[in-house]
């Protein structure tokens, strides 16, 4: 920073800070009779919306939350969860976005680490608070989040007694008027935790400005630049990556300032999100290939082709692959793969077609539309060698990737050595591996440990085991990298075999040996051994679990 | 502000400032290929404009204009203004947008009171220059802006010898590679000066973080809710209010940030700017009635109803009227007014007709489109009474229009008392009166200095000389208050009549009171005097001067 000349400022002359209830005040000013709907079970406007938000703070404030506290929420997508975005941080206090799909052991550490004061709990997890309750150590309240009370069956009966009320009923014995003060923009507003393959759940944060600011990324890109033409006009919007899972990437402060339609689903079933995806009209969502591979093979899917083809969908979490995102648009879908991750709120990249691109042929497009997106407005990103110097942005060098902006985490809570880390050297370093082109695609590599480092070069472990997938009678394949005293380190491959074949490992270095000489392959990415196994070793969510493989299955590898 | 929990922060993190720079690096991220066009003289794309920005940062550097200094520009809508924008404000620099339509005097004080280093002055200019050369205080260094370099014509043999050098050959001389520093987002960024009836003229002034704001707010309402629609994928922006004027209303910035093509057309000249507008398929513009009428009256006009049925035009700076509005919509074009001033940077209302509105008869959205605006996103208004109460938003309740928001100026330059009074109780006071609906639109009543304050009301002296014009035989009216024992103010008219009329103070009265009768007028706004004058005292720019009415006509007025 260099030094400058500031503006002078009259005594009492203001400058608001970049607050979450300022994104809130835009959804009255034009569009208010717009709907926010949950589920076929409630639906209200933006003017219920601002009311209920504000009875919500007023109900707060009875249970004697303060600013700077932390009030916990495990529900589905929900309106509720809508209003706790609002309410919560608008009144000071640290909405913390609980992950339900954790174990419970997991949740109650994330709970204390947190200091939870007050948790918001959806009947669906009571057997998970049954088992964790009494080791919550800061929890002082709870609000029970029941569905039964928008049907006809509204017996609550079962509720066990330490709760301090059900959300609705004490909604509605709530004013509606509250006057959201003025505070400082760095001000903590959200924290949620991630969890690694090693150590516990980290804890990241985002303060108003960060989430106000993420706001004004979504909005230049998705709706100016119409990345993924969002209209708050005329579209509709429906979240299908949880929001207590980095804010549902965003969306919903942007769709709430701009006083969109929005549709929260609940708990994710096909069937319920199809149809409210027909009957409301859905024109944008964002979820993970899994779930769009799961809509797109429904068989229902071929009856609301049109319907679906005014349906655009954001990809992120894993990569988009060229079959999904032409089946997806062969149903007239329109999807676009985006980048990021909770350390970032998680926007930093998303496919962004432009004026020359949108004339290449489908299928380029189809290609560029899966890739891990173009860098985001006011995303900074670089790609690092090992000794922190930049690699260039020639579409083929591999670095880390490592970004600033706006809306990053400043770190892990109570965390300083692995915040320290993830900000080594001034950049946040993201652990993913990619080339970037001059025109600002991004494309990932592999996971920066599980590149491979030979000889001064980074091979991608995954972009091996793409072409091994391709060589005749190979079923699946892993590719790491072991130590080796001449070239650092070196590739070396593990591989199942289709039923029927009898291949050899000379086989299949000859066949990579011809790619080499005819120029289609580095010779420093033909594998050292190539080891037959019957199984590859993966983590508990299905991943090929290379550090497994590199630290037990060594001596077998380097024997083969 | 009450006291919150900041977010911590790891001691290598970073979190951008909100600078300029950031706008500009967007401009090469998407669509670097777009085009900027000067007149038809010069043309390049993004990247030799990112390039050229460059350049001229070096070219300052070689000037010794450091961080804080002032560089002064006097120049029409071109090219290099915009490369001003960019490049003297990312070096840390402040760049005063010198308003060449003041008077030499007027001009000289603003440069010596704004304390510029640095002058980049357009040739056509030289003669003020030459008048006001010896007396400015602090300039050091003149650069010579001319359009002959890009002609054939290019002797500039003629440029006094006091001149550091020609605009493009500087440039030319420089290296195109510059790393714009960081510095604290209130970093003062840009000035300029704003004329009232008394006293020398204001300067204003904004920082980095004000400008990214503005740009943000634009985003959201032109873009984003499509309030003027404006897409950087298709639309071409010509500014047709000058660039001194509150940084041409702050588009150039947004349309930079969205790389759009752009056309400055230098200096106004109605068959050019339709030449150009025609030539280069723009479509979004901005300015004032007097510019919009006299493009429309234009004989050209109606032979190019087709491109104009393309062009978006925002009017602001004074009343759209509903007859120019008419006349501009007949020919396809769609006009909106817009609110602000130069206090304000500007913008803080555009009229945007929600989903309900657009279904009204043309003649309703005619109605609507000519009010002052609704108020734009992050933008807080009131109204406020003399004691400094707030007056309800019912649609007809007058009180002046104070505002908060992210883009407003903190004061005036070097003159505390002016600034407290601009910022009295934490709001700042526009000086205009007008009321505001429940749904947010704002429609201007009056200045402060003329609303008449009649027995606790507030009765609008523009309402009333509309009212008195529609009476048969008046030619021109003019309303004011004058001090009154019981009432406070009472109103009392001037009226001009027309040829061949005798009108009578009584006759007119009794129609007003007929208009009372029926209810259709307050009591209290029939005038207690009528004085029949053969003119309306005006000022130099022909608006209808209240001041010297009131003060030279008192006693003639007080007797008729």
């Amino acid at each position: 920073m260099i030094p400058t000349k500031l503006i002078p400022r009259t005594a009492e002359a203001s400058e608001p800070p970049l607050l979450i209830k300022s994104l809130l005040a835009q959804s009255l000013k034009y569009e208010p009779q717009r709907e926010i709907v949950y589920r076929d079970l409630f639906r209200m406007n933006y003017v219920e919306f601002n009311q209920r938000v504000r009875q919500l703070a007023n109900v707060l404030a009875e249970l004697d939350v303060k600013a700077g506290d932390t009030v916990a929420v495990l529900d589905w997508d929900s309106h509720r969860y809508l209003e706790c975005f609002f309410g919560v941080t608008s009144v000071g206090a640290i909405l913390h976005t609980v992950n339900v799909r954790l174990s419970p052991a997991q949740i109650l550490y994330t709970m204390n680490h947190a200091e939870d004061k007050i948790v918001l709990i959806h009947e669906d997890f009571l057997p998970i608070l049954a088992a964790i309750k009494d080791q919550l150590t800061t929890v002082e309240k709870f609000i029970i989040l029941s569905d039964k009370v928008y049907g006809s069956q509204t017996d609550l009966s079962d509720i066990p007694n330490y709760f301090s009320g059900e959300y609705e009923a004490l909604l509605k014995g709530a004013p509606s008027d509250y006057d959201f003060p003025d505070f400082d923009e760095n001000t903590w507003a959200t924290t949620f935790y991630t969890t690694g393959t090693t150590g516990n759940p980290k804890g990241v944060y985002f303060s108003h400005r960060q989430l106000f600011m993420h706001t004004m990324g979504l909005l230049a890109y998705i709706i100016g630049y119409e990345a993924m033409p969002f209209k708050g006009t005329t579209d509709v919007y429906m979240p299908i990556t949880p929001m207590f899972h980095v804010h549902a990437w965003g969306f919903p402060f942007l769709a709430t300032m701009m006083s969109a339609k929005q549709v929260y689903p609940g708990r994710y079933e096909p069937e319920l999100l199809l149809k409210l995806l027909i009957k409301e009209g859905v024109t944008l969502s964002h979820c993970v290939p899994t779930i769009l591979n799961m809509l797109v093979s429904n068989p229902a899917a071929q009856k609301f082709r049109e319907n679906l083809s005014r349906w655009k969908v954001l990809i992120g979490g894993s990569a988009l692959t060229k079959g999904l995102a032409q089946t997806a648009t062969d149903l007239g879908i329109r999807v676009m793969a985006g980048y990021g991750m909770s350390e970032t709120a998680p926007v930093m990249a998303v496919a962004y077609l432009n004026e020359q691109e949108k004339e290449l042929s489908k299928e380029e497009q189809i290609e560029l539309s899966t890739r891990a997106g173009r860098i985001s407005p006011f995303i900074e990103m670089r790609l690092m060698d090992d000794e922190g110097n930049f690699v260039p942005h020639d579409g083929h060098s591999l670095g880390e990737i490592v970004a600033r902006g706006p809306w990053l985490t400043q770190g892990y809570y109570n965390d300083p050595e692995r915040g320290a880390e993830l900000w080594k050297g001034g950049w946040l370093h993201t652990g993913d591996v990619a080339s970037i082109t001059p025109d600002y695609w991004v494309m990932i590599a592999d996971r920066t440990k599980d590149v491979i480092k030979t000889g001064g070069e980074w091979v991608s472990s995954l972009d091996m085991e793409n072409m091994l997938s391709q060589v005749e009678g190979v079923a699946e394949s892993a590719v790491v990298g072991l130590p080796d005293a001449r070239w650092g380190e070196r590739p070396h491959a593990l591989i199942v075999q289709k039923p029927g074949y009898n291949l050899t490992a000379e086989g299949i270095k000859s066949k990579l040996q011809a790619q080499v000489d005819c120029g289609e392959l580095h010779k420093w990415y033909v594998p050292d051994h190539i080891l037959f196994v019957s199984e590859i070793p993966k983590t508990s969510v299905g991943k090929i679990d290379k550090k497994r493989i590199r630290s037990e299955m060594k001596e077998q590898i380097l024997a083969s």
